[in-house]
């Protein structure tokens, strides 16, 4: 390779919006992955995993910022078909679905996890690419398979560690949403696509009624609404009667379920579909309340809409009530770690035949940094034992003793940096977290012994400190060459007790 | 949603080279995935996840394509950057370790594992989207670390399954290769520009060698090859003395390590570069020996390229001698499932600084298939046990015994389709390899009982079978409803073992 002028370096950065993750984190998260997916396995969902680039075609259009239709995916042309990245792990399904549907049992319950790339305007915390994990009955119009997903989804929240009356699982019905526009006059069956875009804007505007507050939402289904940065949406323009209508809606929680269910059932009185929606909300708390699943797990919540475009019934999420503090040390909630619902229209798409399906999709990354906020202690594990190069000619033993000790299933490694300075290796023991390190001079060599340097104590002495410094320092043992192994496990046994 | 007319239906189909993963398959590359991590972390790596996204700068062109530049990767421009897929996990590492350099160990050890794409020409058994699993040691110069891939991607293989003598190690020097093109008139120590493409032309002939064979690799030396397709790809152009030089050096290989060493030598003969390679291979060979890993798990051969344009010294590559039969039902052996080497500028790019590193990438989808074929039995999981739905107002009771099952660790569920045909079900339960399905109709509930049918020994009776014909099979039987669950791990037991 040639000289490379300075001029011409590339940045070693991430891509804006993107980040990387290290060491602990992944393991975590798969720890966490492994257990939600035992949960849907037990429930008897088997997993897919569908390729990360899609047609555009395919994917369609559902993504809440339908204000800008193609943007928000990450999308590009290759031999004249644009392709893209999936921007969710539901539309790449009903893709899958309709291609395989003749080999693909039916109903076809599948549980999918991976990275999601969303084209979306990057933030603190908001990241382009991000983890979901879903799970999803395709091929079931039942009822049963609606609560089921919302049954299983309480259980992985207490599976990877949430405490009850930590998070809560929401059910609405976006029937009953339809049911709240017909009666405000914004819908009409007879034509599916009256005042469509109005309905779109109240939806989200419903949506975002926790995150922006009331007057925000009220200058949504009003004139619009200008955000902090200036950037203006547009709004729904409805009449003060129709304001107060759907406002009536979003708080008509009642103080016990059957109470909320009366109430929605009286403000849709007079749309067959919102009859419909009532009716089936209705059902799916009879079977949670039949199963144990009480108003402490799984409760009806009319704010509840989801921003996804394709939802035809039972919609879901789950909150964590989880509290912590802010950059800015203001407390916040965790809210919605998960969402989902019923889209019976998404395959057919493909197929031109109805087929009802129903899912849910757990944020990952939100979860994962709940839990994290939850648990009192979250240090680094342990990392390796560190054997110190203290002579060149001596590589072959301090291999073999690396060896012996991963043959005992010890994580080890001698260290792999210029030696020269044995600051370094001590300062790259610390780094990685090194419960001991190994040292074998001429002097052990001759005598048969090693010394063991129990770091965590050691951790105290100064970090330049020359070779003599640290060997006289109490945390130093000098134990038999034979019985290297015995002793490293004896003391790795007591670090994990202190 | 309005009717969709059928024209405008998307195609329910992956894109082109692109493919879907189900159920066992993704179980199965977990597991594998797990054991190789548990191998790379008990030698002292740690996880490293970079997003999937990097600026096209960052990348880098190093593709063995190096005929169309900008192709080979999957790229598209976003807010005047230039974005891409990573094509392999080593160009990313390289970034990250540049960003992050201050903060990391030094040398930072890092293991990673996930899915690479590049934009290639699809074919059987060839994909855009594949897995790959990384581990490698940036910041140390010693061949120590070059060793210790080698001997850990051995432990690795095995790990997994591979059987001793069903792989090998081989290993080879970059600077041997260019040592053989300075003594070929090929390389100008003083000139590195010097025939920069003719060079590019022979390392990518050599590294086809077991490919395409030596016609193919002397029309390549030479003016030229047309490939079966008839595409054309241009020649070296070498003199007659220069093709024979090379291929005398791709046949150095020895009946003992030390003899080819000892080739390798003479071939290289004047050349400073190519001396010192001799030298690093033959340090590589001392630590090999000295730590148990003989001819028979880590062997030089000198036939050993690489694709990748960024090496720098030591290349090592694992090819499995496992064999099997193609669709054409010709032998094959599976070839390489691993490859790396040294790329000690690859840093330089970002930071102006030589960084030394080394390491290696398993070819994960080759890896599992080979271990497929090495597996005598190779059949899907037990599936869920199957509540059958007998009358809808037992929904509740259905569940009910779900979650029996359920909480005794057993995978079941309620069938979620229309439960009408009751064929339908057993042919649900059919496809999904259900080991029992679970019956209670009217008669079983008045007189406390349910009847379990044993799904394997009844597998042999018509699926269009009446629920009548069914209750008859002796692989059915009554037991009481309080002791379904006993009865239930029972019968698993029993499947188990047979």
């Amino acid at each position: 390779m040639s000289k490379i002028n300075k001029q011409l370096r590339p940045k070693a950065e991430t891509p804006k919006g993107f980040r990387d993750y290290f060491g602990y984190e992944i393991i975590r998260r798969q720890e966490m992955l492994k257990i939600i997916s035992d949960v849907y396995e037990l429930y008897g969902f088997s997993g897919l995993e569908s390729s990360a680039i899609e047609t555009v075609d395919a994917l369609g259009k559902f993504l809440p910022d339908i204000d800008r239709p193609n943007e928000g995916i990450f999308a590009w042309e290759e031999d004249n078909t644009w392709l893209a990245l999936r921007y969710d792990l539901t539309a790449p399904l009903a893709r899958v679905y309709a291609q395989f549907r003749n080999n693909l049992p039916s109903p076809y319950r599948r549980y999918a996890m991976g990275p999601v790339w969303r084209n979306e305007k990057p933030g603190v915390g908001r990241y382009r690419q991000f983890y979901q994990c879903d799970a999803d009955t395709v091929g079931s119009a039942s009822i049963m398979a609606d609560f089921e997903i919302c049954s299983m989804l309480s259980d992985a929240l207490e599976a990877v560690g949430i405490l009850r009356n930590d998070y809560i699982v929401k059910v609405n019905n976006r029937k009953i949403l339809t049911g709240m526009m017909e009666v405000s006059g914004l819908f009409d069956p007879k034509n599916l696509d009256h005042k469509l875009k109005e309905r779109g804007i109240v939806l989200r505007a419903i949506d975002k009624l926790d995150r922006l507050g009331k007057d925000s939402v009220l200058d949504l289904l009003g004139s619009g609404r200008k955000d902090p940065s200036g950037d203006f949406t547009e709004g729904a323009n409805l009449s003060d009667e129709q304001v107060s209508r759907i406002l009536s809606f979003t708080s008509a929680k009642g103080n016990t379920e059957e109470k909320t269910i009366q109430n929605l059932r009286e403000l849709v009185n007079g749309s067959t579909t919102g009859n419909k929606g009532v009716e089936e909300l209705s059902q799916m708390l009879e079977l949670s309340q039949a199963q144990g699943y009480f108003s402490d797990r799984v409760t009806v919540d009319p704010s509840v809409v989801r921003g996804l475009g394709y939802y035809t019934g039972p919609v879901f999420e789950a909150d964590l009530t989880t509290e912590f503090f802010d950059e800015a040390g203001v407390k916040q909630t965790v809210g919605a770690v998960a969402g989902g619902g019923r889209y019976d229209d998404l395959i057919k798409r493909f197929t031109g035949q109805e087929v009802p399906a129903t899912g849910i999709s757990v944020g990952v990354d939100r979860l994962l940094a709940a839990l994290n906020i939850s648990k009192e202690t979250n240090r680094e594990p342990i990392g390796p034992v560190i054997v110190t190069v203290m002579e060149r000619d001596k590589l072959n033993l301090y291999q073999k003793i690396v060896s012996e000790l991963r043959a005992a299933g010890i994580q080890s490694e001698v260290y792999m940096g210029n030696p020269k300075n044995f600051g370094n290796q001590l300062k790259y023991a610390d780094k990685r977290n090194s419960p001991i390190a190994i040292i074998v001079g001429t002097d052990e060599y001759n005598k048969g012994v090693v010394q063991l340097k129990d770091l965590a104590l050691g951790s105290k002495i100064s970090k330049d400190a020359t070779l003599e410094e640290w060997k006289s320092q109490p945390a130093q043992k000098e134990v038999k060459r034979e019985s290297l192994v015995g002793e490293v496990l004896a003391m790795l046994e007591k670090t994990k007790n202190t």
